[in-house]
C-alpha cells in the first residue's frame, strides 16, 4: 500500500491509514452531531467518508450559527473522472445543508511542478474544463468561489509565505517524501494548498471555521496546515476524509493516467464498455459455478460502483444478496453498474454543458 | 571573508571573489564598449563597479538600438544607508545614458523569510520609506517601475514556479548555504528574485536584454537566473557588480544592523559625529608622527567615503597625496569626508521629501 497525494497503489488498508495519518474515525458522537446539522447522505452513511480531523470544533461553530466555510480543490492536468466527483458531490450536499460558503482551489501549478510532462498552459486549459465539472456538481453560484492559484496569487502568496516561514525543508521532505533532487517548487507548494484554509478568517475578519471534504491522501497537506494554523492566528481546519474509488482493475484508486478510468465526458457506450471490459469481477469463472456458489461483491468493482453512485440502500442490499446467492450474474451486475453510473453521468453532462454559460459567476481573481 | 546575500564579513578579497563567483573583471574591450554607450561615471572609473557577467551581449543589444532594461532591488527591513545608494546612483546614470526602462523590485518577503524578527507588516512599512530613497536617486518616472513582491505576485508567481521547476532543493541549498532546518520559503525565494530578469521579455513580447547593477553578493541569485534562463526562452541577464562600501570600522560592508551605519535620513550633525567617532583611520597615532611619516588612505574609511561619494578625481588624488605625505591630518580628512557625504545626503534628503508626492507614478501593481 502506498498513499501520498501523488501516488496511491496497492490494497488500501483504511484502518491502518487512520493510525498512520493520525486522523479520527468518523463514528459515534461526532457522527451524530454531523447528522444533526448536515443531514444524512449515502456517501457518509456507507462509510465512504470514514475519517476526520477537528470535526467537533467545526460542528460547534455551525451549531452556534457562526459563518462556516467549505474548501476543496482540484489540480488540473487531465479530465475529471468518477473518483473526483465523490468529495465534490458530498461537498455540494454539505453546502446545501449548512449554507456554507465554498472555496474551490484550482492549484494549476501543482501538476506542473510535480510532473515532467505537464506545462502551465496544459494545466490552465484543463482548469477550464475541470471547472465545468465542478459547477455541474451543483454548487451554489452565490456562495461558491473558484480560483486558480496563478490568477489569485496576489492574495495567496503573502499568506503562503507566512506558512512557508514556519515550515522547514526537513519537514516538507518528510511529509511529502521529497528528495534533494526534487525541485524547490515541490517544497513550497503545500504552503499554497494551505492558504484557502485561512481565507475564511481573512474574509470574515475574525477566526472562522472551515471543513475540507477530500480523499484521505490529501490530509497530509492539511496536517501541515494544522501544525502552523494557530501560531499564525487561524483556527485549525477540519477535514472529512473519503476512501478512494478503486481502479476498475481493483486496488489503488481510479486514475486518468491508467487509461481505464471512466471520465465524466465519456459517452454511454464507452462507460458500459469500460465496465464490461475492465471492471474486476468477484464472480465465479463459470455461470454454473456462480449459480451454485455465488460471487463476492466486496471485491467486485461493478458492485463498488453501485455503492459509490447508487443512492438507494435497499437496492444495494438486494444486489449484494443476489450476487452472494448466485441469483445475480457478473454480467448482470455490470449492467446494473453501467445503468447507475450512466444515470449519474448523463445528468452530470447536461449540467456540465449548461455550466459553460455561468463560469464567470463562480470565478474569483485578483 | 564571508560573502553571501545575507552576510558579508571579514576583509574582502575582490580578486578572489571574481574567481569564486565565476564572474568577469570589468576591464579591456568590454569596458571600452560600456563607455561608448553609457558614458563615463566615477563609480565605474574608480573600479567600484569592478566585475560583470554577460555585459557583452547586453551592450550588443544597446549598440543595435534594441530596447533594453535595467533591474535592481531593495529588500526592506530598515532604513537605507550610504552603501545602498551606490548601485542606485549608477543605475540612475545608466538609465539616463541608455534610455532604459528600470525595473525596481522590492522583495518585501525576503527579510521576513530570512530574519526571525521581521514581520511582513514591518517590511511593508519600510518598503514605503525605502521607495522614497529610490526615487530620490533620480530615476525617470516615465521609465521606472517599482513593485513589491506581495503586490505583484499575480504576475510574478506564475514565472517564479517555472524557475522553481528547474531548481533542485540541492542546488538552492548549495548556492545559498541553506540547511534542512531552514524554511521552505528560503528555498523558494530566489525564484522570485529571478523573475524581474525575465519581465522585459514578457513586456516586450520578444527576447529582451536586461542589465542588473548590484553589489557582488547578489550575483549568486543571478547565477541561478542565468542557469535556467535560456531553457525557459529568456536571454541570460547581464550583471554589473560593485564592491561593498566598507563598514565605518573597516572591513565587511556598511550595515544597518551594526548600529554605526550612516543612514540617508541622518542629519548633518549625526553624519559628522559618526564619521568622527567610528571611521577607521589610516593615520598615525600622534600628529607629530603623522606629519613625519604620513597616513595610509587605502585603509582609511574617511578616504574611502570620498572615493565612493566625491565625484572629482583630481580632488581625490590630491587628498590621497596630502594624506600620504602627512600634510593632511586624520581629523582634517574626516572633515572632508563629512563635507562630501553631507553634500550628497543634503541633496538626497531634499529629493527624498519631494518624492513623497510622486510615489504612485512609479508603482506597478497587479
Amino acid at each position: 500500500m502506498k498513499v501520498t497525494p501523488w501516488e496511491v497503489s496497492g490494497a488500501i488498508d483504511y484502518e491502518k491509514l487512520i493510525k498512520q495519518f493520525g486522523v479520527q474515525p468518523l463514528q459515534g458522537a461526532v457522527n451524530d452531531r454531523l447528522h444533526a446539522v448536515a443531514g444524512d447522505h449515502y456517501l457518509e452513511r456507507r462509510g465512504i467518508f470514514f475519517a476526520h480531523t477537528n470535526l467537533d470544533q467545526f460542528l460547534s461553530a455551525t451549531e452556534k450559527g457562526e459563518p462556516v466555510y467549505l474548501y476543496t480543490g482540484r489540480a488540473p492536468s487531465g479530465p475529471v473522472h468518477l473518483g473526483h466527483l465523490i468529495p465534490w458531490i458530498y461537498a455540494a450536499h454539505l453546502q446545501r445543508t449548512l449554507g456554507a460558503t465554498m472555496l474551490f482551489q484550482i492549484p494549476d501549478e501543482e501538476k506542473f511542478l510535480f510532473k515532467d510532462n505537464v506545462s502551465l498552459t496544459d494545466s490552465k486549459s484543463w482548469a477550464f474544463e475541470n471547472i465545468l465539472d465542478i459547477i455541474a456538481c451543483g454548487f451554489d453560484p452565490e456562495k461558491t468561489k473558484i480560483f486558480l492559484d496563478t490568477e489569485y496569487a496576489k492574495t495567496m502568496y503573502p499568506i503562503a509565505i507566512q506558512i512557508a516561514k514556519k515550515t522547514t525543508a526537513s519537514k516538507a521532505k518528510g511529509l511529502f517524501g521529497l528528495g534533494m533532487e526534487d525541485n524547490v517548487g515541490k517544497y513550497f507548494y503545500s504552503c499554497m494548498q494551505s492558504v484557502p484554509a485561512f481565507l475564511p478568517t481573512v474574509f470574515e475578519g475574525k477566526p472562522t471555521r472551515v471543513l475540507i471534504p477530500c480523499a484521505i491522501d490529501q490530509d497530509v497537506h492539511f496536517r501541515l496546515t494544522r501544525d502552523v494554523a494557530e501560531s499564525l492566528g487561524y483556527p485549525k481546519p477540519a477535514t472529512i476524509l473519503c476512501r478512494f474509488l478503486p481502479s476498475l482493475e481493483g486496488g489503488g484508486k481510479l486514475s486518468t493516467s491508467s487509461g481505464t478510468s471512466i471520465n465524466t465526458t465519456d459517452d454511454e457506450k464507452t462507460v458500459r464498455a469500460k465496465i464490461n471490459k475492465y471492471a474486476f469481477s468477484g464472480g465465479k469463472d463459470t455461470v454454473d459455478e456462480h449459480r451454485a456458489h455465488g460471487g463476492n461483491p466486496d471485491v467486485d468493482i461493478a458492485y463498488q460502483l453501485l455503492v459509490f453512485f447508487h443512492p438507494d440502500d435497499s437496492f444495494i442490499a438486494k444486489v449484494a444478496a443476489d450476487y452472494r446467492s448466485g441469483a445475480l450474474l457478473s454480467g448482470e451486475l455490470k449492467k446494473l453498474a453501467g445503468d447507475a453510473v450512466w444515470a449519474v453521468l448523463s445528468e452530470h453532462q447536461a449540467r456540465r454543458e449548461a455550466a459553460r454559460a455561468h463560469v464567470e459567476r463562480f470565478m474569483l481573481r485578483d
